[in-house]
């Protein structure tokens, strides 16, 4: 199963807690996929996010979040900013996807900008992060890289025409899940399908 | 509780066959609100369905949905009309609120919609509907009178009011939880309440 998530989005902090456990318990396999809701947005006429654009929508959000994150036990503070520009942790991310340490840098990320309103658009912040891990620094020039930019286009793209329009998303066999409230509808499908795979 | 719902609304449809069982075994109070989207998504700026509006949001939801009645086991198809006007139901439904025959009246109307593709904006689908429930046709008359279109605008205005912009929506103890992924959360959430306050 695929995880597609956005560093910007909301909804997706709460299932970057919960996928790995969840996937983890079902005999699921996992794959990362960080993407940019920015230019997927832009396609249906958004310049910032929907929860902005729309104002009770975003009031309801927030609070709906709250309510969430309290039942996780994970802390939240809602960003000075939103949407915070996750360009530079998306690229770390993407480029280094089957990285082991990648789920926890991941969770760092989310917990920094929706859990300590930390500006994760920035190097000093994502360096900062991935000091934490004991990785080091110059991941971050190698997620600057040509290869590295190209390689998050293209997966930005690649959500795009899988008809993914917001996060998190969930992807098994070519079907799609949205929403946090999806996780475990998207795990019982690849779950059935993995099964009748090795019937 | 209360039970906001739009005949319009698709997930109002799945919504409508899980929410008196669900609140029944809980122990919660039901209120059924029929209200009208279409005045509040024209302030948000839409004169259309926002699945019409953004089609990969909408390919998506017919296909969530699709899943979602299969495993509730209720019949979808897709409309051949879609948001159908559901102004004349709502009259009804709203009017005659605190009726008994009430519940079964809002599932018999979605189900002709989205089940069977039946145009219920017309007043001949709608007294079938009441006559399939030994219920006299000169309801509809009543439904049309002044004072239940001003019942119905007034619900409607209530429903922006506590922060509403979409369906369905319960609301317990002036929390809002928007969706029919919310059912379970809005009656634990009732059931806490009505708890503390018989304490």
């Amino acid at each position: 199963m695929e995880f597609w998530f956005e560093f910007g989005s909301t909804y997706s902090y709460p299932a970057a807690f919960r996928v790995e456990e969840a996937a983890g318990n079902a005999g699921v396999e996992l794959v990362w996929r960080p993407f940019l809701l920015g230019p997927i947005f832009k396609e249906q006429g958004w310049n910032d996010s929907p929860f902005n654009i729309y104002p009770a929508k975003g009031r309801y959000m927030w609070r709906d979040l709250e309510r969430v994150c309290e039942e996780l036990q994970i802390p939240l503070r809602q960003p000075s900013q939103f949407p915070r520009n996750g360009l530079l942790a998306s690229r770390v991310a993407c480029l280094f996807e089957t990285e082991r340490w990648l789920p926890e840098f991941v969770r760092r990320v989310y917990l920094a900008n929706f859990g300590y309103d930390r500006d994760i658009s920035k190097s000093a912040e994502i360096v900062s992060i991935l000091k934490s891990l004991d990785l080091p620094a110059d991941l971050l020039s190698a997620a600057e890289s040509p290869e590295s930019k190209a390689k998050l286009r293209a997966q930005t793209e690649r959500a795009g025409a899988l008809g993914i329009f917001g996060a998190p998303t969930f992807v098994s066999e070519s079907e799609i899940f949205w929403g946090n409230d999806r996780l475990q509808t998207a795990i019982t499908w690849a779950q059935r399908h993995e099964r009748a795979r090795s019937r």
